[in-house]
């Protein structure tokens, strides 16, 4: 007897399927935000609906809530005032483990069914969970709704459909017939169970709190794992709300909604390292900084942990035919919410020569200038810039910045624009600081935020050289090559399958180096220090799952 | 252009792959010894191929070669005098760096046509190796030849064709075509390209080095990996005879062999830690003890490592309609080899108020003399116990059976066994003492050898229960049960599948536990503390190869 869900997202699933042996370019759900797309009156009701949670208690019941918890402020200065309750971490998981029997023995359908009937709940929660979005993490509206939104929902079925992929692989049962000779064989029947880890932790950031949490979300849920999901103390309400969904689609399949539960705790405090090292918690999914990344490698023995930290993004600039394009592309890759991306460039390597160009050769600094002018011209109406740069999520990117403007010649320095919606709101454009090749002390670590270097180097071999060292030894998500010799192309890709790092090569146009889409680009290789996983691979879900059998004769 | 190995390979790879799917019965490489099947005088040839090898340095030319290392000896007594080249660390992984890079390049059809012809080659060598295998783990000849050949064999092939059936699904390439409303579409193409994650490192076991090895190598070999395999000191010429071939296959595809080396090393050196530690190793399988697996778990922090450790396997009688079918198949699951496999049963727990048989119901103490009666039966010839047997492997073995003894009653003395051509062996037959339930501290560990223990419990509730807790605590690769009663099944495979261990269930007849065959049985579940893997499984290969992509618009 198949499980309803699993039958109603049938079709979306095999879809899906297609898509990750293609790779090519699919979404089931739309990121255009039009009323013609998500219904009329769709973003009103869904900003309705997020500010009817504004100064009260969040609507969910856990096991063991003792007291509140809360403070998360918006970088747009509006005041949210929403509380979350405080879990014993005991009874939560005495709560979680009697959820779990259930839910294991539902097996892989009813997992799959679940998590893809969640996921398009959460789609029709789209504009609620993007002012969520906007208001924790400093995005802008669009990016919120779109990256935080149908963007993340797309790597949220991803990872469910290579879980699916890989569980059903595994057969349900086997005839094992071995012949003996002139004898009747031996016959036995197998009978294979998919059984989950136990407790996936989902640890989220406070940029991408949905489109980083999804994956790992449903990545364990699909597997039969119980979830924890803890947001970042700055960000917990996009996946308060997500967690709220997930749950009415539990109970509502007959499951106990424990199944899936949110720690919401103060920053500062060591609810995360209790949560990590708990023995039930067998799956960490994790979005940080390095040294916390580090921290539950080394320590959180007891699980599968998958990490993404910090790294150095990297621009090779060797030629171009489209000089302007390329400022246009550059400058819109570090303006993009305020440079607050994983995937954001900040090394921007240009030989001290200069390069070619159709227009004839251009200096170091005519290139500078142009990428400079680039970012001037993108965001010379306020008005217009807010909507690209969002708003500075924490003070650490201000203090950043300030420290940044000192290490070199500022090229392009950072101002501070007007909202004209929100007078609070940090609105900071990019610094863009000139340092040499030798200056490695400086560049070669993670400034996170709207901070990029244009680096003189001796030549295109040796940004490619110091790029690929980089990679290895500091990490990257990112990289990016300019250049119209096949050679250097070839010298391009050479380094970065050495290194491990995903290559984009002559963007000019409408495709940025920081953006990665689901079901087509890998996020991430698993490959550099900057993470041991990618969104979304077979390895970030084979092993969220264990095999038992037992044999008998036949 | 298709690789011609893989072509070559390729009908074996789609029968193989449908094997992996359907997991019935299926081999390539016939277990049977039979001159029909291997041909006339192979026999005769593969032990003069081995005998040839004795006395002498082993014909393998490695990089940073410093003198000899050796030192094994035959548990038959036979002097072997085989020497191997000990090697300079430093200089090794420079002559490894120098082979990887065109190994890398190759792709995954060259790697996984090497992988089959190598196992082809080693395949028509199963004779040489199963000599090799019987003189270092003291296996007797049949089992060397099954479990050291064509067993092993099969288990290598596995593991090639999960990689493959996993990096097929990585498209080469793809078209991103995104629709931008009334305007051209965005589009760009992809490529993807498999990359290996560095060196593997297989570290051997000195009981099954070929069937515990093969997994691990064959693995990382097949998803681009060069490979250092470090054989157990007391096992080394199985391993070291593999790595000939695979390197002289290596050499005629046109890869430097040093894609795959042999370090042997001496007892008690820290050559294996020295190894586990080198950044350039990525990948380590490794079998043997809990304190060398959890060492390396929590030391080799920049490597995926796979263990396969110690455990505790058990038996639960509830009741049967064959108790002397049960007899039979006990005393051979603990003789066979002088318990010397890591799935052995040890502890079996009947209730101390008997069971029901179709003869009636037979006390505590009918069950374990018919069990006793029956390691009697099986071992009375002389003659045909040795082939049964095989010999001691090591000292140990002779320790823990002393110690052992004077646990509690014995039910079952061990006994020395003259063997009839080799008169130096130690052949030892197995001790069963009996406990009582309450016996925890003596029989919740491994006992590694011919030792079992016959444990009277309150009732199969309680032997289920302390199974259940004895295998999350203590690990096991495998539990039997023998019942008559539905209900009593159904507990069983609750608590397998809860405690994650394959469970056997009502063996009689020809199937014995501890055989796990290849393409069919999972080795292992990955999900209690005997292994942290299964052989072979997709999350035994998913993570041994990464995915970099770059990408441009067309």
């Amino acid at each position: 007897m198949s499980n309803p869900l699993f039958e109603k997202h049938r079709a979306t699933l095999d879809r899906a399927l297609a898509a990750i042996a293609d790779r090519g370019y699919w979404t089931p759900y739309p990121e255009s935000a039009s009323p013609k797309v998500y219904g009329e009156g769709a973003a009103e009701s869904g900003k309705a609906a997020f500010e009817a949670l504004l100064g009260k208690p969040f609507p969910i019941t856990l096991p063991g809530a003792v007291g509140t918890v809360g403070g998360e402020r918006s970088p747009y200065g509006v005041e949210l005032g929403v509380t979350y309750p405080k879990v014993d971490l005991d009874k939560l998981f005495a709560g979680i483990a009697h959820a779990q029997g259930h839910w294991r023995a539902a097996g892989p359908e009813a997992w799959v069914g679940v998590c893809i009937e969640a996921l398009e709940r959460i789609n029709k929660a789209s504009f609620e969970i993007a002012n969520a979005v906007m208001h924790t993490t400093g995005q802008a509206f669009m990016m919120a709704f779109q990256a935080g939104g149908p963007h993340a929902q797309d790597r949220g079925l991803e990872a469910v459909t290579y879980a699916w992929d890989q569980m059903r692989r595994v057969p349900a049962k086997s005839l094992w017939e071995k012949p003996q000779g002139k004898g009747d064989p031996l016959r036995m029947e197998k009978r294979f169970r998919v059984v989950p880890r136990g407790i996936g932790l989902v640890i989220g950031c406070c940029t991408f709190p949905t489109w980083n949490g999804y994956p790992g979300l449903f990545a364990s849920l699909a597997t039969g794992n119980a979830v924890i999901v803890k947001p970042h103390p700055a960000a917990i309400l996009p996946l308060a709300i997500t967690v709220r969904i997930v749950r009415e689609v539990l109970a509502e399949a007959g499951f106990d909604p424990n199944v899936v539960t949110l720690v919401a705790h103060a920053a500062g405090d060591d609810v995360a390292q209790k949560l990590a090292l708990r023995p039930e918690v067998r799956i960490i999914d994790f979005t940080g900084s390095t040294a916390n990344g580090n921290w539950l490698e080394e320590h959180a023995r007891q699980a599968q942990v998958y990490t993404e930290k910090a790294g150095v993004n990297q621009v090779i600039v060797d030629s171009t035919p489209d000089l302007a394009g390329l400022a246009r592309n550059l400058a819109f890759s570090l303006s993009l919410y305020t440079g607050q991306m994983c995937t954001a460039p900040q090394n921007i390597y240009v030989p001290r020569g200069g390069i070619d160009t159709p227009e004839g050769h251009k200096s170091f600094d005519d290139v500078a200038n142009a990428i400079a002018d680039g970012v001037r011209k993108l965001l010379g109406d306020p008005a217009r810039a807010v909507e690209v740069l969002g708003a500075v999520q924490n003070r650490g990117v201000l203090d950043r910045l300030d420290q940044a403007r000192g290490l070199g010649p500022i090229l392009l320095d950072t101002q501070a624009v007007p909202h004209p919606a929100f007078p609070d709101a940090n609105v900071r454009t990019p610094l863009i600081v000139k340092l040499d090749a030798r200056d490695g002390d400086k560049y070669l670590s993670e400034w996170f935020g709207p901070i990029a270097f244009l680096i003189a180097t001796d030549s295109t071999d040796q940004s490619l050289s110091i790029a690929r060292d980089a990679v290895k030894r500091h990490g990257a998500l990112t990289l990016a090559l300019y250049s119209k010799d096949p050679k250097v192309v070839d010298h391009a890709i050479e380094v970065a399958e050495d290194a491990g790092v995903a290559l984009s090569i002559n963007l000019t146009s409408g495709v940025f180096v920081n953006q990665s889409a689901a079901f087509s680009d890998f996020h991430g290789t698993g490959a550099n220090p900057a993470a041991n996983a990618a969104l979304t691979d077979a390895a970030f879900v084979a092993n969220r799952f264990r095999v038992v059998q037992h044999r008998m004769h036949v």
